[in-house]
């Protein structure tokens, strides 16, 4: 049974260097022990941290509930969604097709003019990793999140730099974290958090560090990103920053279902009051379909608190600065957009006006703003979708007749997920996923940090060359003990 | 029949501002077209390349001899290796496998709470590169080699920035690839060449490159990612950079091979006048097992031409400040290990010395230098192999009752390929290659240079959600029309 602080009693103090220098040496310590754990060992490792959040939940809703403002039923999705995280990659590990394992046996008449020798492939852990929280998502993208999740299932330790959004729950959840582990024999030292932008900064810096992990603002990722870049051996940084996530809707589709595609998309801009990296800035409609209107009159939910001062203020200082701008207009809003809490708002533009100043109509607005864009011919689409910067999403609605094949094209170049009549909020946690886009949706562009293939951020692979049976990895051996999915001599082992 | 400019005209000037811009211009209007080719026919290319290449033999290797005075011989067999590796990037193609290929089907009752659409996801191209051309593999590592081959065979195009060694070969090969690229109908502006040092660096500043990929020195490799990271979008940036290949030989091996293994490092660390990347430049013996002597009395080759002038000044500065370490005494030379050409050198050292200045005593030396240290107990091997930065590569030469796992622990997270009773040089061209270790080996610690995973360096993955057949790409298509082995709702398709 774990034994949890009162929330009451929870205060989250800026890391020391001493504290730091401590879990920075407990994780490289643990590093070996926790990559030499067999996948399926480390799969049980998972399954226990989502066991013991599942058990918790009734301290960590409340304290969750306090401090993002988040309410109760969306906090227990995440939460349940969380806990999934965890145990689809403990099922990722017990599978092994993660390790990419490959075998080319020896071979005289390698038609390469060598002879070549026996080489047998993996991946293996990158080593420890600085995880840094994000603040809307505090269970699914914070302490017991994806990140981590994923670092912890390729085998490297995390430390885990708390968002400052969220202390006490951080705390929480990482009590419950390091005791799970700790009851299910973990190696010390594969999880710890730290708090504080310098310790987290610092972290970043350290020798130890093999890989670093961010959800959050563009100046922020960016700075981590150079920090990582400009160490003596730099290291690979997963930043998912910011995107605007345009949506574009053909004629054939307006006339369709106009009034449903408005509904639609005032959802998803305002789920969570606008607070999702997904969240869908930027609508294109037809000119004259009659969407103008309908998303004029469609319901607008009521205000919603943001999740803490510092983004309410960064979203009203944005959202001043579109009101100001002459290019867009108020298309609807609720009572007052510029309150704490604020209602929704919708801005007007023309497709003439985004090409003309692209830049700063598509600027992120992080809370329950967007804007629409209206459009003469939908020829002008590929070359509207062509001013956006990488994205996480980019979503079409259309109907089975409409001739977007131009417009998929752009967008396959600027986004890691294209959607089709359905909205890009609520990112779904399977294999196929994709969360990740070219910068500066993702600081990495091939990199994922939603799905099953996040684990490979944190994996790294090694050939072994001539080795004996007995100093391979058991995923190597000829024997297959664990029973690995393979690539042998080139082809899937049956 | 494809036409080449007789080797006596050639000349290859710096690339003019107004050249590089035409040339990426084509490149971007390339990449549409290319990453919409169905991968066999990518694959045609491929092989188009490979055929005229080796069409083109008679003229390309007597330039090569002229120009980098490397034996014909291994001229030959490395234009195999190139042609052999064109191909089988052509093979990868069409088993598809390359693309990771997953489909998950939309589920409601998905158990991580919310219902999961239908996601389909593989690997699309990262639009146009820029390749940094070697020195010291003409061919393998140049205008044809692996990064070309690689990222041609992912959908993107190449602009090459050609290696200053070997103008003339560069521009023929050259001539060869953009021909025979022509007459298997590949989009214009899949390939150039450019030239001149500002030209790479106009060419990975430019917003139309999206990534980058090098083979080369520390300095040079480095400057060249800070570049690609400093821009206001960063991209990838696969640098190969530089590798000591570290040797430990245990008391075992010694005592019962002990003066093969002092002549197989003798012909591997001067094998093309020890200017591989994965020379092994520093050999670990047990302390009055003989193979210091051993190695005193083995045949060291005759002295061979370095590459070019630069690479020759380059060595001696570097031989010279080895030299006059006091930690190093001489163990073997030939008749002028300063001349020009140099004949081989060995130095010998110490662990304790090794312990005290590894940074100085393990500096890259380009050329037929190595040193070898003696050491006291096998226990403290895993100790010396910490103090090496990132690897290419590290090799044990045990026998089977050798207690070495706790080094191989060390050597996999220092080095990138594990060698066992072998020689680092001849990298095999495999599906379970690893070429790329943790920095300064690699600036991209999980890429590859070498072997089918390579291509995975020009890819990056988009996921379709919700998406109609028709406008999926085949790979994804319910029927799969192209036989591309794929994960689907996290099984691997039988």
């Amino acid at each position: 049974m774990t034994t949890i602080t009162p929330a009451s009693a929870v205060v989250l103090q800026p890391t020391t260097d001493a504290e730091l220098e401590q879990r920075l040496a407990a994780a490289q310590t643990a590093a070996a022990p926790l990559a030499a754990l067999r996948p399926a060992e480390r799969a049980g490792l998972l399954d226990a941290i989502g066991d013991a959040l599942d058990a918790a939940a009734g301290q960590l809703i409340p304290e969750a509930e306090q401090e993002t403002h988040l309410p109760e039923a969306r906090l227990r999705g995440e939460l349940k969604r969380t806990t999934f995280q965890l145990r689809l990659f403990a099922d990722l590990l017990r599978d092994g097709g993660y390790l990419d394992a490959r075998i080319d046996h020896a071979d005289a008449e390698w038609p390469m003019g060598a002879p070549r020798p026996d080489l047998r492939r993996l991946r293996v852990p990158v080593g420890p990793v600085v995880v840094f929280a994000a603040s809307n998502f505090p269970f699914a993208f914070s302490v017991a999140g994806g990140d981590t999740a994923s670092a912890l299932a390729a085998g490297s330790p995390v430390l885990l730099k708390a968002h400052s959004g969220h202390p006490g729950l951080s705390r929480l959840t990482a009590e419950v974290v390091t005791s799970a582990l700790r009851e299910a024999g973990a190696p010390d030292g594969s999880f710890a958090l730290i708090a504080g932008t310098a310790a987290g900064a610092a972290a970043l810096r350290d020798a130890r560090i093999k890989a670093g992990a961010f959800t959050g603002s563009i100046p922020g990722g960016r700075a981590l990103f150079d920090i990582a870049n400009s160490r003596p051996e730099p290291i690979p940084f997963f930043g998912e920053l910011g995107s605007n996530n345009p949506v574009f809707v053909t004629a054939a589709a307006a006339g369709e279902r106009g009034a449903e595609i408005a509904q639609g998309f005032v959802n998803s801009f305002t789920m969570g009051a606008g607070q999702f990296c997904t969240k869908p800035g930027t609508l294109f409609v037809p000119a004259g379909s009659g969407m103008v209107r309908a998303l004029r009159d469609a319901a607008l939910p009521p205000a919603a608190p943001l999740l803490n001062e510092r983004i309410q203020s960064g979203y009203t200082d944005v959202l001043r600065g579109l009101q100001a701008n002459p290019r867009l207009a108020t298309l609807a809003e609720g009572s007052d957009p510029l309150a704490d809490p604020p209602s929704p708002t919708l801005l007007l533009t023309t497709a003439a006006d985004m090409l003309s100043e692209p830049h700063a109509l598509q600027t992120e607005c992080f809370g329950p703003t967007a804007v629409v864009v209206t459009y003469d011919q939908e020829s002008e689409l590929p070359r509207l979708a062509e001013t956006f910067e990488g994205q996480l999403t980019a979503t079409v609605h259309g109907t089975d007749t409409c001739q977007v094949s131009g417009l998929v094209e752009v967008l396959v170049r600027k986004a890691g997920r294209i959607v089709w009549n359905e909205w890009p909020t609520g990112v779904s946690v399977t294999h196929a996923q994709q969360h990740g886009g070219p910068y500066p949706a993702t600081t990495a562009v091939g990199s994922t940090s939603v799905g099953s293939a996040a684990i490979e951020r944190f994996l790294r692979p090694v050939a072994y060359q001539g080795f004996p049976q007995h100093l391979l990895p058991e995923a190597l051996r000829d024997d297959n003990p664990l029973r690995v999915p393979r690539l042998m001599d080139g082809r899937r082992e049956a």
